[in-house]
């Protein structure tokens, strides 16, 4: 009864399905009638004009997004729990070929205008100091918070007003969604974002992640940066064919609102426990060595995550769009009865 | 009837059911077991310890091995034809953080240590200069062409003697191999090659190419550029069943030779038309643009190509692991008639 | 009467006279005789062979000496507020090609084991995380505060044991040394430093800076790294020249205890003021915008600083090697008697 | 009797006298009145307004320029034999972030409309090939050759049509502007060139060159690329007033002047055995082992050269702003007695 990540979760049928269905050789790299129609599909989704491409991770997607937003000699935004600060092993770095991430606070890995202008204080205009071109924020975030597009469209005035691209990296974009029940485009380019990192793979995809770009002259170079870091797969067709399969037919909904459904029934029985209201997938909590190990011996496997002051310890839950019922039930109630 | 290019050929169906059977849930990242298996896997088919790792294109496989190779104030010596040099996107650059390429002569875009020594010999050896620190070859060639273990060998002790370390691009390494009909370490391990590019997309596989380092040193920063570059996919374990397919069984080898007899079986009646001999699965002929007009007319598509002096044009075909026989057989007909 | 920094004053006679000693013509780059004296001169400051080169600015001898020690994947580890990290425009990043900065605590702009430990800990060894591979500190720190040779040395063992290269930018180590009236090599080498960033510019020079490496294998590197970065003048010999002048006979130290002796001065009338002890050529004051304006009507000129919680205002005023004593008493008494 | 090379000749005594004349305290880094004048001191040069600023070396200058111009994923066109091809130890790599160098062919290392053409012909417009962006010219070229104000022009407007940004090496531009005796303007701005190295430090420098932006655009990015590279000198004002003594009083000029005429003077004698033209203060000669032996016998200095097909073997001579007549005529009267 796994319970670690959403991203190693196996694919759903209908996107193995559409996989096999562009097994028939097309063009090659995005050539093919598929990947030329991820801009149409995302056009559709967000009701506007976008640019949409695939990449095969949620890191290169975010990268991509960024180099294009942020000179070498410039700096993101971020917060200091972001995934790109803390999980893609410098990959920023590489992309943007050196640029600086500014960290910056917030509860629940979520930045806040208030909290992204005192990170930008102390930043004197001039060449000494590394200059802000771009803010990225995690929608849902790495504690499985939630923006509404209130909040986002907050950041994204302080953004316009600063003269900053807004990036979001939706790696659960989807359980974002899902938990607002909002349209797609209220919580990204109405609300200021320039960019989207799309994400699939942890939400029934295998190897495909979308970059949707809102203001146009950004794709044009991604276009380049893609193909430069080896990114422009020849059979791009089967990456297409997964995302389209998610998006089509609301089918990346679908499986958000059944993770969250899970998270939520696991959050349910957790009280006082819970670090961090439940918006999406993901269940923070706190557990102490004994009871971590009394659920290990019964069977769930987790992370640890790093306990908070006062806390004797704490975990990370993650639901998948195809958490076994029977184990998500089970578990609610080992918590419940701890 | 398509012979553009063997990179956008179907899945083999033994590759899909390998992917379909690593549909469970695993470790993510590299930590499944499939993933853990590539070192063995490429240990057996070597004779020898190796460390292998997936990407997911040839670009980055030849990028990420040369980075490991070469300092960014340093340099790659290669063909003046090599894909690195033309048909990546500037990959090695980025990968490399700035290196250059120094380009090399030789016929059918084969390097010899005659022309490898005449394109070193004018550069002193000062920091005004930027230094070689690698030889990178194809295997076969970008014009189809093969090394022989020999050959391989006397570039393997240049490399050696001035030293340099030696990589090999092997997009179509099986067709190479299928080709000579030698074992696999003879043309590369102990000929001197520490890193070589193998090539999967391209002989049946979808999104997985493997990096296999012969000098151990090298994988362990490859492991970490490679996720820094956004390649190291959370499912990797559809990428390892993909490359253990096809390289277990020996399906690497019975696709190639497939690829390879259809391309034999065009060139034999191409005569003089040949530009260069037919050792792999790629031909390229002299065309005129009525010749290559009648045969487009007939149902086949293949891309043109640079004509050489004095020719009236020129067409590369290149045929695949799933190339139709009455195809095949078509249009080697259809080239003898002209 | 300016206290702003000891970056722009006057060029030292003494380096003047060797500059114009330097006038006949000799080899390029740095092949000329006094260039060529570097490694002996400063293998005499430091009792042992060194590798010493010279380049214009601290910001590129800083940066340089770490891009020979972190990979591009990897990072260095600072002060929350080093040169590296607030004040040179990114450099690190573009001359180690992207490797990161973990930011450390500690008082007075000091790194301590503790808090290096502290900052390492959350650090898992994975390609995820960015991997440490180097420490860097400031001697005199950003706030003009002094390591001894045991603090430096104690963070000299931590660095062995985590196998990390250790730089110190010593943009005032010359200060520090007349600070401390010990052997260079004591809070250097013999503490466990592998290479010193020597500053001259701020001491009495004009545009040349050194950096010593007592690790032998990182200058190769460097040499190379130097000149693509632009930094290999050809008329070299005049930057060699201001800085033997300096190392040969003393003078670093002379001009160093003379600007000590300034702030020492400035520093006795202050009392509570002091926000840092002064141990180098540096005043932090607190200073309400009332007294500053008092200041500065009086004729004095210096920087605001961030106020720490609770003051009403802070100051930093710097004193050089020329400082004018008139002046120096003046700002003394001012001050005592604000 | 050394006749190597002009970039390490004397500095000029009314440089030496405008530098020392700087001495004063003054703002740090191009903060001081000195630096503050070079937009205007150039801006009256070239009859029209420019941004203009200092940097250590030529090497600084061309690549900063460069990366204005280029994104690191695409190409500067430049001659085979252009100094950031061959002599800049991959410096373009390294501030491009490794953008290609396209190589052209041309005489005397001069590119014509034609050559940039054949050069940019085989560069389908795609992501897999790495697409221009800029053309860099030297003037006087590698080979001491000029480029008249027209063919200037004709590069100059096959870069617009192409959408390509024009750069020009100006290492020697003061000998071209000398040998043309054409207004500085005529053979750059005019001629639709963006961005001029213009050099100083072999025409009686010690340590400065300008960037001189005709295309404001571009020197934003560098004033911030230029502090990242570190050369962003805090007593810039010394480099300043070196460039300022040479240009306000036409002593930019007059020491052109010299050394042209020191070349033609030598090459007056050589008859057949010039390689090229002497256009400006470089001299190549054929010379036989026997002869360059006797010639060094006889006192003169100088550098081998790589002979061209069918010469015995050949020479580099050049000449400086304070080539010693005396020595000059004895080298001619040397060389015509061969």
């Amino acid at each position: 009864m796994k319970f670690f990540s959403d991203n190693a979760a196996s694919v759903h049928p209908r996107v193995w399905a559409a996989m096999q269905a562009a097994d028939a050789p097309d063009a090659g790299y995005d050539g093919d009638a598929l990947s030329q129609r991820l801009d149409a599909a995302f056009g559709d989704l967000f009701a506007r004009p976008v640019a949409a491409l695939w990449v095969a991770t949620g890191t290169a997607a975010n990268c991509l997004a960024l180099s294009a937003m942020v000179p070498p000699y410039g700096a993101v935004l971020c917060h200091r729990e972001a995934h790109i600060e803390t999980d893609e092993g410098g990959a920023p770095g590489f992309y943007t070929h050196g640029a600086k991430l500014i960290l910056a606070e917030g509860d629940g890995a979520k930045l806040t205008p208030a909290t992204i202008t005192a990170a930008l204080a102390p930043i004197r205009k001039d060449v000494h100091r590394v200059q802000p071109h771009a803010i990225s924020i995690t929608q849902a975030t790495e504690y499985g918070r939630v923006y509404t597009p209130g909040e986002v469209a907050a950041i994204g005035a302080l953004a316009r007003e600063r003269n900053l691209w807004l990036h979001m990296d939706g790696a659960r974009f989807a359980n974002a969604v899902a938990a607002l029940d909002c349209h797609p485009a209220a919580m990204t380019v109405e609300a200021g974002v320039d960019a989207l990192s799309f994400g699939c793979v942890k939400n029934g995809g295998m190897s495909a992640e979308a970059i949707v770009f809102f203001a146009d002259d950004l794709a044009e170079t991604v276009l380049h940066a893609r193909k430069r870091a080896g990114h422009l797969q020849s059979k791009g067709r089967y990456l297409a064919a997964q995302i389209l399969a998610l998006i089509e037919d609301g089918l990346w909904l679908e499986n958000a609102r059944a993770a969250n459904a899970a998270a939520a029934e696991i959050a349910a029985g957790a009280g006082d426990r819970l670090l961090q209201p439940v918006d999406a997938n993901e269940v923070f909590l706190v557990l102490s060595p004994a009871e971590a190990a009394a659920l290990r011996k019964a069977g769930f496997d987790f992370y640890d995550w790093t306990a908070p002051a006062g806390a004797p310890g704490a975990a990370r839950l993650v639901t998948a769009w195809n958490s076994n019922p029977a184990h998500v039930a089970a578990l609610a109630r080992a918590i419940a009865a701890l």
